[in-house]
């Protein structure tokens, strides 16, 4: 098996939906920087972003802060615009959210699959747009235990993230023959970061050693998904801790 | 088993998306009619509705017909409004795509969305507040081969489609045991409608006999589903022609 | 949509996995009995059979009670010679397993294999082998939550649905472009019969009102499988108790 | 993220399916050996395990060939007692079978059982007996695309498979928790060994480059699998060329 011979050069990482630097997202990003990737990390919020960038900075590597609107296509577009040589694209944005079926309003719906689907297809076309002439590169998707199964109070949620599978699912099949990997991680189990440390402590200390997904530990997962030969490609891994009841 | 003894007085089916008489939406709605149901007949286009409901009237059933935006949760609560005592809501609409990945517009991605699931959610909300309240009733939700997969060229339907589906599946699970049945019909193939007949002729014709759905084939299959006793309903099924390769 | 023409003259449901009057099997024979079917019941204790064709008949039925054994060819072979015209054929034997991972013995993995997996191969098998040269029929397989999920302490039993349900899939696939409506029925919970009554009745009083599968209502499921028609067939559906946790 | 801090000797991996050194299983046992493990390779004919140890012995690592029935407890359990410290167990054993669903004899069907779902529970449960009790280990099944869809012509695989599958889920949700990590990866495409070359030479051409499954490619997927950290376990992934049609 040839290995990738084509990274002479400094290609590009481009995470969307990067927050706190205890979150999946600064984590994702400082894996593909730790591999002398330069990473264009993009969020919501400045003041995160920078923090991120000063870390990986800190640690050796190459990033760049950039705030932008994953469901504004223009910005995206700008985004990518700052990528040389765009190499692998994460969209990790995404909001959970729940709420009793009857009481979801039409707003909170929307806001639902503009943040977890729109946003998704917005950045995974525009990777697609980047990627593909090219013949290669890697597009990875964070979904989640509802991206599979709609529960109880979660409808706006499910539905959004069943959407932003099926976008994974399509993508992989029309552009993976093109040399685009299009793959989509689903995270069952809550995330040991910042969210659920300062939302719910009380969850965080009943999970006990481990029994959270580690960011650390996700993102070497993506690192993996992207490492993988052409021959053997994944469109899609669950990712739970040991401990968890599924 | 006991039967259902509920049916004292006369009880309303709802049908949005109605169109064309040969289509799917008119099918259902003369199916719940030809068993006594007044129905209601929503959709967009009033001389299509008229349609469907002078040939309910003149088999002897009786029908309304009601121009509706199925996502605008204004007219749907005016449409539920003109039911006294709603027993059966049958969401139908929805609109097919097929455009290459990175073809795809923010409008048209969108638009998919709001035709098959917001409108689903709008219609399933009302629904849920209409008749839980009632401890009974059924809901069912129009599927496609493209709930369930992503295809090439798909993205966006089935994204759409899939988004649909959670929303079935959150409410049969959350309002399952308040006696709301919510099901998903998972329509896998061409239905020998309108639409086929006049853009795709060919296919019509290389489907050849029971080679594309019969809508009163499916139609049949919806009031099965309605009349599911409660110790055994179906959140889901398949329904395809038996020639067709899945 | 043309109606079915072709029963002219009595033909025959064979129904496979037939125990006490209470159970399923005996249910979905005297659904298929009150039709005008003559009824094969076929089973492993002639006593119950017996019970079985005496409850059909005194309804003013046919059937016959024949003792069987699913996994051995040659007496399924000759069950089926019992029939003229067989047009039915129900799979429902099955046995369910509960054994933690380690101490499953060989034996017992290979018995929950033989009664629920090879068994059915062997009905369904016989089954395709008369039905197909005639163009039409049903072929019904009874699963349950385990054909689609293996949960602790059930490797035996989920491997042993899951292994009929693939049977299923292989063989609608196949067959059904030959005119035989193969379907897997998903029982999801708990069935109101004898063996749950029997063994587990502080179960049976938990579940309250219509919180147990009852088998009038699976029987009737499984009559509109078989009346579906074919441009519309349903290869699975789930069938579960209203109130349900899935 | 904490590493694994508990390999201060040498462990074993035991592969079970080994065949020709073009196979998978000398693959993945290249692979763990290169890794600094002991592999005990074991398949059904000696000659071909001899190359492959001789391979990995000549490449420096340590390997031991032994011959075993995986369908046969005793003789995996005499597999097993030849390793001080099991860590890794991957079951690779399997044969597919392409048969018209009426020609499956009883005897082909059983055959297909036997290699591909007990040789699976026999040495799942063997892992089991042996990791669980050290709290830590990774037990990987190698599935199919037959182990998520039965195609027609292909029942008895498909049915085997599926039940492999089951077998994977039950084991990863029991053993999960007391820190076996259980993984099943679906590999959805020919693979490019000895097999496929030696008998369908023309479907390797029609491949081209990279368009089968590189064995080396998917045995690192499984080193990357068992180098999981366990707040982020994968149950199951697919495995399949960029350019396999889906």
């Amino acid at each position: 098996m040839p290995g990738r011979l084509h990274c002479n050069m400094v290609t590009e990482a481009i995470i969307v939906g990067v927050g706190a630097e205890q979150g999946l997202g600064a984590a994702v990003a400082r894996r593909f920087a730790r591999e002398g990737h330069r990473v264009l990390v993009a969020g919501r919020t400045m003041d995160k972003l920078a923090a991120v960038v000063e870390g990986i900075t800190a640690a050796g590597g190459t990033a760049e802060a950039i705030v932008a609107d994953a469901t504004d296509s223009l910005e995206i577009a700008r985004l990518f615009d700052r990528a040389a040589d765009p190499e692998i694209v994460v969209f990790n944005a995404g909001v959970n959210i729940r709420t009793p079926f009857r009481d979801i309003s039409v707003e909170t719906f929307e806001e639902a699959w503009r943040t977890n689907t729109l946003g998704g297809f917005v950045v995974g076309r525009e990777a697609a747009r980047r990627l593909v002439p090219k013949g290669r590169g890697t597009l990875i998707f964070t979904g989640a235990t509802a991206s599979l199964r709609g529960a109880a109070n979660f409808a706006a949620f499910a539905s959004a993230k069943a959407g932003l599978r099926a976008i994974a699912q399509s993508a992989a099949r029309e552009l993976g023959p093109l040399g685009l990997h299009v793959a989509h991680a689903v995270i069952d189990g809550g995330i040991d970061g910042e969210r659920l440390r300062q939302r719910r402590p009380e969850r965080v200390a009943a999970a006990g050693e481990d029994g959270l997904l580690n960011t650390d530990a996700i993102a070497e997962a993506y690192w993996q998904l992207h490492r993988q030969h052409r021959s053997a490609w994944t469109l899609e891994l669950d990712l739970r801790p040991y401990k968890e009841t599924f």
